[in-house]
């Protein structure tokens, strides 16, 4: 078979499992948002029978076979088609199926215990789960490759070209950078938290308002409440987003709306034509991903021009209690050395990720026994954050990443935070009025930036190598640090 | 193999058909409430992907080998698992895929054809689509069975046990019936048209309630606003209703909500345990199916009854403009000779059905020419609803149903008519304090004889038997003749 007529196979037999994975990204969406309690049953099993179609149709033999004449194409679309392919088809290969039912019977174990541990306030009845879990995933990743340090296997999955050896050094400035803010900010003034409370009706309206602004397409999705929210890829043209409302807190939901559109600008925004269905038509990485939604969560969403041109539009829904801008921005801009990842500011988040990055590393190195985690963590915590950690439920029970063994996942946190801020650096340097652009609400030129550089690549690179592409050597932790310093530093009052 | 092991195995593989079957299931409901447009074209291909997977897991050989086993058990639940299976699964195979193709393709041009044809008024531009469907509607039926009349193969597809035998007199009768019913009525005083709107939310609110109030389980099903309201299955415990509400008429959401409780319930209610997963667990037939439907919407939800406990509380969710119970059952049952079958009150609708069973017939035997509809359509109904069909719109272009290659559907409505009227009459025999219980909104008595009666009986046997077994010898004619009669003419005070 020659390589196009070997391309041409491989893109229906991708087009195929992208139907079938549309499907179960509807059974997914549908049990997260409105799917009635009593047919939760059933929906495991019809989630099973499809993801046990999905995985044998991964790693059909006749299909792998296709994967051979790309890799000896000379075209570069080719060999790009089937290293992107192999990554994920020969993971799916080498671990025996009776360890994947091992693994899913692990996680599921270990995720019913955590939950249960977690609301108990009592690590040890999760600490065996997560022995196993830990156990598991490195004979996982020593299946899918013995010779490389399995941390490195599992970031992998996540974010192909990304490593320990290229982490440590990013996490280890940064690290110091922002204890340095951190203090700084401490010897300021504290901002004093103000509740802003507004009827769950008029944000959602507003939140409609906003998605539609920075140019997400409901006629291509839909918003619904979730309580963990996401967004979901059921088709390209049908990506869906969800939300949580907090009628006490309004940035609750405004936070994780423009989060979610991030996200699916992203998936909205993934080349069509000559690359659908190669495989080069999905986000390069997971860090990548996060990127794109804590660029227009963070860099966007929180800055002071976003809240001129939003205070108003909060004001026409919400009625005359609505804050102003400036309350808008220093709400959604305070610090504050906190124990929960998920509530953390934009100074203090990275330092929860890194700390959870060296836990998770010594775990899986086997230098941090699972039964020292909650004090390993909660002197982390002190160290890093200069928080007391009361408590593991709001310790290191707070995640639910690890009863899944996620291990090599929060890094991308991290990475999309440090790509972000390169990318903002650089839209900066190509549309000079990027802000008064925002404070008038034109982000079409930032859509479009992105789009180009960043969504239309899909996966034809790896993360790492198109943003050193678009961005050039910039160095992101020096971006992000300046971000952090020229907003929270300079709200403070801080100086460097 | 012995009989007791292909049972297991067969019912293994009809759960694994259910759960692919409530993934489809899913997609469709989606699309129907809330997909986004742009979806549209993915959604396409993922239900073509699973209904091709469906399609050809029912007829695989090694599992069509355990109907072999089954058929030749000593026990009776084996034979009629057989049975049934056969049924559908003999009709599956006998088809050549070529032609299902055609078929295929020819009701999806016929609909596209049909939509056009009917805004534009232009039977002409229909006509050649029927008559490819009518043809290859007799290929189909003649491959399935060229020994029987290919009306009562295509009836077989519905409601087996129902033949042209046994549709003929009850349909001659009923029609006599309904004529006198309907001439004695238009001697009486007429009843003027009150229009009933209604705020949209409060209506909701209010359908809500009654749903509730008549057994429909919310937690294992939900209520969303459909164009063209159905009722789904995803699970056995999500069941899943649609309606539509009209701001003008707050009687459209009402009848209409009802009527999908009724299917719901039945869906709700099918046999779980020893008959779970064995096919007897489902339905017995459409016309059985309608008869639940039909049971709810018309003998409760339309009884003097049913208005009288309603009153107060569409009072409480609309306001005091709110119609009082007189109104309520009044505007419900009055009698009008009109062109449309959905819009058509009790009396008048059956007469509907019958015009559609006598041309389909003729259709299918070839003594009615397809160029030939119109005419004989308008006769009919100048003939027996005495009602001129101004144009085709509203005339022989108003049913979808024939564009699907949908012949041997419409009877099923008049069957769960029949059904219901005999279900009504042995309901009241039962429980004889039926129509108070109704007053004071207590449902459960007639859920549970349903339940009992009906639902639980799934298929175990074809739905005449069920009936006949369940109602004895009574004449469903003169059931639903009475039932009118004492109804619809007692209101107009007409006499027999």
């Amino acid at each position: 078979m020659d390589a196009s007529s070997a391309a041409r196979a491989w893109r229906d037999h991708l087009q195929r499992l992208q139907s079938l994975r549309g499907a179960q990204a509807l059974l997914a969406w549908d049990q997260q948002t409105g799917m009635p309690p009593a047919g939760a049953a059933a929906r495991a099993g019809q989630q099973a029978l499809l993801g046990e179609l999905a995985h044998s149709w991964a790693i059909d033999p006749e299909a792998r076979k296709l994967l051979d004449v790309l890799e000896a194409s000379d075209e570069a679309t080719h060999q790009r088609m089937a290293l992107v392919a192999r990554r994920e088809v020969d993971r799916a290969v080498k671990v025996p199926s009776a360890l994947v039912r091992r693994l899913s019977e692990a996680h599921s174990a270990a995720f019913g215990a955590w939950a249960t541990a977690k609301q108990d306030d009592d690590f040890s009845a999760f600490a065996p789960h997560l022995r196993t879990v830990v156990d598991l995933a490195l004979e996982e990743l020593g299946h899918i490759d013995p010779d490389r340090h399995p941390y490195d296997v599992a970031l992998e999955a996540y974010d192909p070209g990304t490593t320990i050896a290229t982490l440590r050094p990013l996490f280890g400035r940064l690290k110091d950078g922002l204890v340095e803010l951190l203090d700084a900010i401490a010897d300021q003034e504290p901002i004093a938290h103000v509740p802003l409370p507004a009827d769950v009706k008029a944000q959602r309206a507003l939140n409609v308002e906003i998605s539609e602004a920075l140019g997400y397409d409901f006629g291509a999705g839909r918003l619904d409440v979730a309580p963990h929210p996401f967004t979901i890829d059921i088709a390209r043209q049908d990506v869906r987003i969800t939300t949580m409302f907090d009628p006490d807190d309004m940035l609750v939901a405004l936070g994780g709306t423009i989060h979610e559109v991030g996200h699916a600008l992203y998936e909205q925004g993934l080349p069509t034509g000559a690359l659908e269905h190669t495989g080069l038509d999905r986000a390069a990485s997971m860090g990548l991903h996060e990127s794109q939604s804590r660029f227009w969560e963070n860099a966007i969403g929180r800055s002071e021009a976003f809240c001129a041109w939003m205070a108003p539009k909060a004001r026409a829904h919400l009625g005359p209690d609505a804050p102003d801008a400036r309350t808008l921005f220093q709400q959604s801009n305070r610090v504050d050395r906190s124990l929960i990842r998920v509530f953390a500011d934009e100074v203090t988040y990275n330092l929860h990720i890194i700390v959870r990055f060296e836990l998770e590393l010594a775990l899986l190195e086997g230098t941090l026994a699972v039964e020292d985690l909650p004090e390993a963590w909660n002197s982390a915590y002190a160290d890093v954050l200069q928080v007391d950690v009361p408590d593991d439920r709001r310790g290191c029970l707070q995640d639910v990443h690890w009863s899944h063994g996620s291990f090599g996942y929060f890094p991308s946190y991290t990475l999309g935070n440090l790509y972000a801020a390169s990318f903002t650096k650089a839209i900066e340097a190509a549309h000079p009025t990027l802000w008064d652009d925002v404070a008038d609400g034109r982000f079409a030129p930032v859509l479009h930036w992105l789009r180009h550089h960043v969504h239309q690549q899909g996966r034809t690179q790896d993360a790492p190598d198109l943003v050193r592409a678009v961005c050039g050597d910039r160095d992101p932790v020096a971006d992000l640090l300046d971000h952090l310093w020229g907003r929270h530093g300079a709200m403070y009052g801080a100086r460097r």
